[in-house]
């Protein structure tokens, strides 16, 4: 058994995707997942926590494996009938999607913590990994447009990321605390992954919740890219990139983590910027990071797992 | 047409279905109803409104021919889901039934009364005539059993009416209202119609809103009894009368009403009991009052219709 503990820092599917590739390599008390929590949001007055449920789903093996996230065999009949009496559909509530979101809101209305319930949650669906919010405090992630401030969700599924943005704030960020369990998570692990999530709205929220980055500072930590050649395997970061004037491209998100990481795993084909990587004091790791497949994630997670074993005998 | 307008008093399953009869025979502005809501209560967050929905779904078409309430052709996924996270499932949520609560709480949260959404549900559903819930209040009964105090559901549903009963209380009644129309649909009404519904816990409570009994008081008021013999048609109302030291009968039921109603509509089989009814000063019109099909509430609805036209020309 390999002798090691890691923290995976994971937004939604990619971040998931990788997580569960983890999950397959690692015991379960070797391997927490901190998830982004900055787009959760209220929705037909119940509590939605977009990234948790994507993780907790996909680690279960209950997640869509067409979509990536929400739940496999979904069927849509509440939300049918919702529709027939003017409530907003944009946001797509499956029924066993919604029975997560009616008992989340259910447990918070009679006092619990999100760190409780996705505890519990974890228990039920059979997951032995742990699964921690980055904090049990509400915090939002705004996005500055040039349609005006626009709430996370309202971009990114009602507006489906069409407005051009100027930047991001995340709001409540001031007077939260990291999950509990979270900084003590960091200080026990023996290197931090920052999961192919986007780096703007999925890493960096979690990167600004007091005290995390300071944890995570100095440690080794390994970031995985979410972007291949200009364009983002899934989701808005190559978009976000370029509308805040940055040419989207693994140097850009070398760049943009800095000297927080000490290595970024990139694909194969951008093997070319492998030596620009490297000037920024940064290992550049090409591999195949597209996962297709269960076993795609497995090959990743064990390939990142071996390189962290490695780390002290292999040097730039 | 008929130059009469009336209002109906309705609790559940027996009071939807007399009043769907009514609402075949008269048109949209002829008919108010007037619905029990101190059996509504919050569930898992959701705000419910049994009898509410009972008759909205009764009068659209869309409840459930087998068992009266809730909704024909209902599917139950978020209710299994719900249950694998935990959560209790005596209260039976269908999916379709859900979408209706979760709007409700939704529109409440929103500031929205008890009364604009039942007519925005009414106008969706396509219902035309006019349903209004007692009060916009919450007003809820308890039920005083040998098992301590029960909130209605609980008892009802729950504890599926086993509790021997001693007694109710509607609280919050003192310091509420009528919803608005309600007053003046009874007072501009010739007549009011007490539906077949449970007289302690559907009628009662709707007769106990302040000015509600006041207004009805000296106005032509024909109740249909629910009880049959010494059985409830639907419901614990007989069983409720022996629990309180009352032998269940129609007898009993123009009893409890006593000088409230003019006439009690009994089943032809309790034609024996008119004479003693008619001693109390109640006319007794006996009738065939099991409503086993559509065709029966019509004929119902129609009869009872006609005995309020030729009220002034027949006497005892």
């Amino acid at each position: 058994m390999i002798d090691l503990k890691v923290v995976a820092l994971a937004g939604g599917v990619g971040g998931a995707k990788l997580a569960d590739g983890l999950a397959q390599v690692l015991q379960p008390d070797q391997l927490t997942i901190i998830v982004n929590t900055a787009d959760d949001f209220t929705h037909l007055g119940l509590r939605i926590s977009p990234d948790l449920d994507t993780v907790c789903y996909t680690l279960a093996g209950l997640a869509n494996p067409e979509t990536g996230w929400g739940r496999v065999n979904e069927t849509w009949n509440v939300l049918t009938f919702l529709k027939q009496l003017g409530m907003p559909d944009w946001f797509t509530l499956g029924d066993s999607d919604l029975a997560t979101h009616l008992t989340r809101s259910y447990l918070f209305a009679n006092g619990w913590t999100l760190s409780d319930i996705t505890q519990d949650f974890c228990r039920k669906w059979g997951i032995r990994v742990r699964i921690l919010p980055m904090s049990d405090d509400m915090i939002q992630t705004r996005v500055f447009t040039d349609e005006g401030e626009l709430e996370f969700q309202e971009y990114f599924v009602h507006r489906e990321c069409r407005p051009i943005v100027n930047g991001f704030k995340f709001a409540g960020l001031e007077n939260s605390t990291p999950a509990p369990g979270v900084v003590e998570a960091i200080e026990s692990a023996k290197a931090v992954i920052i999961c192919p999530s986007n780096p703007w709205v999925s890493i960096d929220p979690i990167l600004s919740v007091p005290k995390i980055r300071m944890a995570i500072e100095g440690r080794l930590t390994i970031a995985v890219s979410p972007i291949i050649g200009n364009h983002t395997i899934k989701g808005p970061a190559a978009k976000m990139f370029s509308e805040l004037g940055i040419k989207p491209s693994v140097v850009a998100v070398a760049q943009h983590y800095g000297n927080l990481v000490d290595c970024l795993v990139i694909d194969n084909s951008d093997d070319s910027l492998t030596e620009k990587i490297n000037t920024l004091g940064i290992r550049a790791y090409p591999t195949d990071i597209l996962m297709d497949d269960q076993f795609d994630r497995e090959r990743l997670g064990r390939e990142i797992i071996d390189h962290i074993l490695g780390w002290e005998n292999v040097q730039l």
